[in-house]
């Protein structure tokens, strides 16, 4: 069993009841099974003409998922692929009608034909007045005058459904009907087989094809043809279509044949869109699983020329959330880029010692390149060094264009900067750090606090903790450690880091995926990048005499 | 190219297309294809809180499909499984945030989390109120504090898109997520891997096994299981949500990973209700293709106990037919079968000559087994004569209990008998033609009016006219003539039948599918029966000298 079913035997009345049991009690099903499998609508009075609609199953939604209020009253479920018993049917009719009659929606398969046929002489033997239509919108196969019944059969049942439940008669609605199958037509493609359960997939369609013409049963295609692209594919169909189409504005109702994704599905309708025919399509109807074959890889284009009348009653709102409603087609609108994309380019402006300070950090960072690289070797694929030079080379080269002598604007274009510049998720999470420290920074905050700030943001977003083995392990303790001076927060760094190369189980990041030996006795690359630039600073102030408060905009501590 | 699309590199803003054509003009998208790809409300006035996902394509028909009102006010897009850029994210929520403020729900992958991350910051910079959630709602993986975001995410942006719909403030609707997000858990399960495009599939889980605890991009699931039934599959789903359900109602959402077929997910859904969380399951939203993988055969489970406001927030109705609305799980309501499925049975009557009649027939049809059956190995699977003997020994058989001698009973009884007893295509057929002419004898019409009206259904249910190589090339000739006595009417069928000798397009039944040369030179067996049937009627009038006025009920042929 390859599919989600426990056995073929009981596939479709499983699936029924699963469909009961989801309805909210809108739908309930005949006693009888496994026999008779009929879907009925709760609500059903028999004060108006009912539709019932059946056939084989393995067509889901169809049939059971349009029985409701506007569409099908009752829907008679064979077995997969295999037309209902003229018992099951008689009795979904039996169930069903009261004095205003019954139209059944029959699709043309032969057992179909004669199984709803007779069930329809059976009941007429009780003085019921029952109608048959059969539909055959399929034009795969032209020169037969016996088409096939498939997806624009969906027509017929939402406008003989809408018309029934508006209180037409029988002979309206059957009428109605015809008038619906007379003008539609369908054609199908596919780039594989469908699954039927207890039997093995047939590899009928070679690479590189897709059968054009298809019915609904895994049947194969009048022909296959050379496939290279999904527009190739609707040209062949448009034009087959085509034929049978006259100028009138077109409904198109496209349905997925079951296991096509929903992202090519929205592709189809933008070939279609812009295909040969899209002139003379104003209304569309999906795309959506309306009609399946099981799994198969497929879709099929209906199109019908309805009038004001019939558009009228498609358009009429149904609650089954298998209907996807009809929809104008509308050109896609487009909408002008908001401003603000290109960030404002902050003031520069000049401030030495912030200079200085800043470059001192890159060229540290530029030169603990290979360590780190070697560092990160162990846990990841070796690049937080030179990702980490990158940037610094980089921020360098921006000196001049930076806001030096302001810090709240001097970290947002710091942001800016390694947001640009920094590749992978360090230059992401540096850049939300230093522009979240900039909205801390204008928000009032302390340095200090604003650089909290910062990493709490780059916590959020990035999900480390701390003892999760990264740089949140060696910076969160160096900048509680600040306020009691450069010295002290370079030794927590420093602590921190080291405390990384214990942390075997790595939470966050790309370490998490390493195998817990491999880290042992380790730092974190970016750890140790915070603790070098703690324990540089540190020495830094010692040399230059510095104290914290002339400390350039970038790192003043004390705020 | 084994989908429907035209290319890797086009097929997300051909997708896009095809969603805002479809969609009648609720939705336009922002400028700046390819690289922004943004989906908006065309009706969105900034006056409430704007919600904005998105998040790597192929997940369709999230997140755009759920762009409206209620619920998603923008939908950002990147590639296939891949996070989009920050500007991107950007123009998404600069261009639909007013005074009120944006949530951003971002499912927990690194890419999403840092990308949205960092564009919230840049929408920071410029003074918008930005707050974000991220969703973990995947339970495979539960040591690791890293949950991914998957299907569960539905939940949010409803609630979400509900309550700012419904004009709740930003700090609300952002705690509101929060809360959903706390409360739900969601398990996957799949039998085969996603067809990426651009790259070759992989097969990676082998025939009997189903892979366990998957997320959304075709990884590979936390454990790959022994499948031998999704029964079995859905109670190792549950074990694992069971953990994290309390004993509340929850609402249950089950979703279409993309490739399962509609007949499956009815079966989850049946198997899902008789699980071990049955009792704990109130409201079921699906099953549909919500959060896909793009083909993947698979589906997930998300369970969530709302309270009351919850559940009435889910609840609110919304116009994207990619939401299938909740419903609250109902037992499966069953109807008694409705009376009349027994046919009535007919009052049996005695009738010596009709009784001869038609034991002489059937003796005729009997005898004729082997020559029919040579005949239809020409153009079906040799069995029309054994077909119709076995019918004509039956109906030897039920002689007894046969209303003989009022021929209207007589030809529905007739209908009723060979609908039991002779299989096939053409036992339905011949039950139609006695039946239908059982309903014109019983309107007032003559014999032969009758016979024809019977061969009229005959030939409006199974499709044949004449020239199309059946029976009715013999039958309806005969019929015709049958006014003018038997001999004339025997003549015109052998006649007729001959006829279909030559007739080498068969378009109905079971010869409408070989080959014309296979065809020449033989008549029709259904044909060739009939012929030989009025043959011997007209000789047996001779012999027993009966008029035609005299005939038994069955076959009186002037009415």
């Amino acid at each position: 069993m390859s599919q989600f079913l426990n056995s073929k035997e009981n596939a479709v009345t499983e699936a029924i009841d699963g469909v009961l049991v989801a309805s909210g009690g809108a739908l309930s099903r005949l006693d009888g099974y496994p026999h008779i499998r009929v879907v009925v609508r709760s609500d059903w009075d028999k004060s108006k003409v009912a539709i019932v609609s059946g056939g084989g199953s393995g067509h889901e939604p169809a049939h059971a998922g349009f029985v409701g209020k506007g569409m099908l009253t009752a829907a008679v479920c064979g077995d997969v692929f295999a037309s209902p018993s003229v018992d099951a049917i008689l009795a979904g009719i039996l169930a069903v009608t009261g004095p205003s009659g019954c139209l059944l929606i029959v699709k043309n398969y032969t057992g179909d034909r004669l199984n709803f046929g007779l069930a329809a002489e059976r009941a007429r033997a009780y003085g019921l007045n029952v109608s048959m239509v059969i539909v055959d919108d399929d034009i795969a196969l032209p020169d037969l005058p016996q088409s096939r019944g498939v997806a624009g059969t969906l027509f017929v049942h939402k406008i003989a459904g809408a018309l029934a439940e508006g209180g037409a008669d029988l002979e309206a609605v059957s009428n109605a009907a015809r008038q619906v199958i007379a003008k539609t037509s369908t054609i199908g493609m596919s780039l594989d087989t469908c699954t039927v359960p207890g039997s093995p997939k047939e590899n009928r369609i070679p690479d590189g094809h897709a059968e054009l013409g298809l019915g609904i049963h895994g049947e194969a295609g009048v022909e296959q043809i050379e496939y290279s692209g999904v527009k190739g594919a609707i040209a062949a169909m448009v034009e087959r279509l085509s034929a049978s189409m006259d100028d009138k504005p077109h409904v198109v109702l496209v349905n997925n044949l079951g296991g096509t994704s929903v992202l090519e599905m929205s592709v189809i309708v933008h070939e279609l869109v812009n295909s040969a025919i899209a002139g003379r399509i104003a209304h569309i109807v999906g795309p959506a699983p309306m009609m399946t074959s099981l799994d198969m890889q497929g879709f099929s284009i209906s199109v019908f020329p309805a009038d004001k009348t019939e558009l009228e009653l498609l358009c009429r709102p149904v609650t089954m959330p298998a209907w996807p409603g009809v929809t104008s087609i509308a050109p896609a609108a487009v909408i002008a880029l908001p401003d603000g994309l290109t960030p404002i380019a902050p003031l520069a402006s000049r401030h030495e010692p912030t200079r200085e300070f800043l470059t001192d950090c890159c060229t540290l960072l530029i030169g603990a390149e290979k360590d780190l690289n070697a560092l990160d070797a162990k846990s990841g694929d070796g690049d937080t060094g030179s990702t980490l030079a990158g940037a610094a080379r980089a921020l360098i080269e921006a000196l001049d264009r930076l806001p030096l002598s302001d810090h709240t604007q001097l970290f947002r274009a710091m942001g800016q900067e390694l947001s640009q510049t920094m590749g992978g998720s360090s230059g992401v999470l540096l850049a939300i750090f230093f522009a979240a420290a900039g909205d801390g920074a204008s928000s009032g905050l302390t340095i200090r606090d604003s650089l909290k700030a910062g990493l709490s943001r780059m916590q959020e977003i990035g999900g480390a903790h701390l003892g999760d083995r990264t740089m949140v392990d060696a910076l969160s303790p160096a900048l509680d450690a600040l306020d009691q001076g450069l010295a002290h927060a370079a030794e927590a760094a420093r602590a921190g880091a080291n405390l990384t190369a214990t942390l075997l189980h790595a939470k966050a990041g790309r370490a998490a995926y390493i195998n817990a030996k491999q880290l042992e006795g380790h730092v974190d690359p970016g750890a140790e990048a915070v603790a070098r630039l703690f324990e540089y600073l540190a020495l830094r102030v010692d040399a230059t005499g510095e104290q914290p408060d002339a400390q350039p905009a970038g790192v003043r501590v004390t705020g």
